[in-house]
């Protein structure tokens, strides 16, 4: 966990403002709920790893029972991600909410996770999810607002890898892989960009699954990984030849990515053995591929299926999704999400389907700053644009008088905490990045005067009072 | 701890925003600090009700050791304030922060305290601090800012009450009580206010102060207690004939405090029998009293001398405040703050001077909602200006087209989620207070046009789809 000084904030600030932005053009709307839940609606939603990594809250005073270990000793835990939260709000306000709610929020979560680049024990998570319809045109707005983000942000080698629970789950079916042990198989699955295909076939053989079934299973999996390592050769190819044609890795993007979607669709209908989408998650994959193609929809070209892709968490039930940097140091998740519609009713009387994407604000920023996406006035930021100085204590009043005239203008003005030697005030003023310097000394005040010291030109010229906010205008706009 | 709804979350960005926006043009920065703190950097900070209060963390895994009871269960907490957190962060990052740091922090805290009006487990602090600096220029600054910040939210009743600490200490010298009992003294004193002299006189006596010297004591604060009852009455009194002398609660107040003050002052050097302020708590009130009316500053004929205020915390050694409401029901405080020059050496090896005031976001949400001063466009909030129907599941991607077309000309656009019956889809527009619906029908597609519902006139018309971002943008400016 970290603290973030001014100069962090403000580029976490600048982030959150676009993320904001984004997601209320599409008619989302800002929810917050509390850092600490009971621990009950956390437990047996994450899976086993999620109950290990959460932090909880010791009871207090006369309640804390330290004799039965750890039961006794906590009833409440901090928030693991957003989703859980969101669903327990949907079903305990339902009839204060619109028939579909469509939101957003932007807050921390903890997890006790082990510390690696750009994963901390707090770290904000930006989630966006719609509630209440089982329609694909809800997962085709997710991807373009998620897509819209990151390219206002300045990514340019993005993808949406997408992929569907039900389909993941038709597939093993087929090889005739027994439902108790589908969560291992995907568990194995989920991390075949890691370990490859041999690391899979391993894993699956130590979480139990049969070996002929395995093989059964990589088979499929050895021509989709193929298909999209090529993709991903394309973008950290170290081959000059390669890398001069492709040159706009944006355009190459978009160009390979219909193709290999494509490509993947055919290797559904043969593994399935129909020319016809009849499994209910590949027909939802196209849905998404035509909506968005349909309507050009932002994003669109970005969109890639991902036939691996798995997703930890356990309450996913349709669509899942995962966003993707494909080139540079950095190539990793910048955030996911995916449809499920089981975990509101876990909560309330009745299933309420719904769907969403979580964005890490940290993996963005971590990225960001490596690639120095940053703007260039957010480098320069100052804590004032004007100083003014202490002359002397008689004349501080007047000092804070001033500043105050010149924030009525709309300026932001640091008054110096003390009477001190204007050397020492002025070289303060270049240490917090002022613009300006004001001095209020005796003359000045007989004069109703200021002198005003340009610190970038430096330049100083005395002024009558009046004028000096003005002027200090003009010069801000001239620069 | 609560949930906010969107309407909720909008207001609390209201509040905040002028928040920030006034400590920025006073030259503060921003930061933020982990919710997570280590447990032994907040013990023995804050006085005996603070580690009661305090959510301490469960220690995870091989870790936990129930054998020894509390001890061995947990080694962080979470955030008790935002003063202990930037202390330590003061003393840990000196070199990468200015001479004087003045920063500003919104973010939530955690008491396990019983919840009243107003009063949560989870709530905001948004403190300000100016570190380095013992200069009385400081503590005016700060005063301004939160006054400014109060007038901005529209508070015409507010007070800044102020007191010193080291005046405490000095009224109790004069009378002689031991430094020993000093804290019981305070604590007693502090609660003059709410159980009136013969509770203080109670609590001194149970808390072993000799009854002689309490005697003598309560009879400085019976002179003070009933100059500031007198005050109080004014803004309290169901006296039509005062009521209609007062009229302008906000004149009043700034017509009578210079003259409390003053009195104040007076009854100080009856009871130190010095005509001279010689004592440096006083002298220090005298300082912040005049430079802010030197300078006519913001909040100057706010400023109220309050000899009982004794503030809770352990670590205030100079200037303390409190931020009052003097009328209505929510009689009370806002806030308050004071000066620690002792807090940051004890992170460090270095004594830094510190001063600054805390706003509690909560207390002032309560009240604004009570006195109805959020602005009118807040309470109509809608989620989109736009709402795009689905006509049917073909023309779907169309209408996610038409949105994007919409969003980039910079509206808030939500699409229905579904094909549906128009009527139903007008129903939620309706509920979701869109100003506007987009159909896109079959004739408007196969024409190129788009249909327009204005929901607050109810007048509808066929546009060319070239036209009606513009169209709409021109509606609103219209109304």
């Amino acid at each position: 966990m970290r603290d973030f000084l001014p100069a962090d904030v403000r580029k976490r600030e600048y982030v959150i403002k676009i993320i904001k932005e984004v997601y209320e053009s599409y008619g989302f709307e800002p929810l917050e709920t509390p850092s600490v839940e009971n621990l009950e609606t956390l437990t047996g939603k994450y899976g086993e790893e999620g109950s290990q990594l959460m932090f909880k809250i010791l009871k207090r005073g006369e309640k804390l029972d330290v004799s039965g270990g750890e039961k006794g000793l906590s009833d409440l835990a901090l928030r693991y991600d957003l989703t859980v939260p969101l669903a327990r709000v949907v079903a305990n306000y339902k009839n204060d909410l619109p028939k579909f709610f469509k939101r957003y929020q932007i807050q921390p979560v903890w997890r006790a996770d082990r510390p690696a680049k750009g994963r901390y024990r707090e770290f904000y998570q930006c989630d966006v999810d719609a509630i209440g319809s089982k329609s694909m045109i809800v997962e085709a707005e997710l991807i373009s607002a998620v897509s819209e983000i990151l390219q206002r942000l300045g990514f340019d080698d993005f993808t949406i890898r997408i992929n569907n629970r039900k389909l993941l789950a038709e597939i093993l079916n087929q090889v005739g892989i027994s439902p108790l042990k589908h969560t291992d198989a995907l568990i194995a699955i989920d991390k075949l960009d890691k370990i490859g295909i041999d690391g899979v076939l391993n894993e699956l053989d130590e979480r139990g699954v049969e070996a002929d079934k395995a093989e059964e299973l990589i088979k499929f999996f050895r021509v989709t990984s193929e298909l999209l390592n090529r993709f991903q050769t394309i973008f950290t190819t170290t081959d000059s030849r390669i890398s001069a044609f492709i040159k706009e890795k944006k355009n190459s993007i978009e160009r390979t990515i219909p193709a290999i979607n494509e490509a993947f669709v055919i290797e559904f209908s043969k593994f399935f053995k129909t020319s016809e989408p009849v499994y209910s998650g590949l027909i939802e994959i196209e849905q998404i591929l035509s909506l968005m193609s349909d309507g050009n929809a932002i994003g669109a070209k970005r969109v890639i299926v991902d036939p691996s892709l798995a997703r930890g968490l356990s309450y996913y039930t349709g669509a899942i999704f995962e966003v993707r940097l494909e080139s540079g140091d950095f190539a990793g998740s910048l955030g996911g999400g995916g449809r499920y519609d089981g975990l509101i009713g876990m909560f309330g009387k009745e299933e309420i389907p719904a769907c969403g994407f979580s964005l890490g604000l940290e993996r963005i920023l971590v990225v960001m700053d490596e690639r120095g996406m940053f703007p260039e006035d957010l480098q320069n930021a100052s804590a004032a644009d004007v100083m003014v100085t202490i002359w002397d204590e008689n004349s501080a009043g007047e000092s804070l008088k001033l500043a105050n005239e010149l924030r009525q203008a709309g300026l932001r003005v640091l008054v110096y905490p003390e009477a001190d030697k204007l050397g020492k005030q002025f070289k303060y003023a270049a240490q917090i990045n002022a613009s300006f310097v004001c001095v209020l000394g005796d003359d000045e005040l007989k004069d109703n005067k200021v002198t005003l010291k340009n610190m970038r030109s430096g330049e100083q010229e005395t002024i009558s009072r009046g004028e000096i906010a003005a002027k200090i205008k003009e010069m801000q706009t001239a620069k």
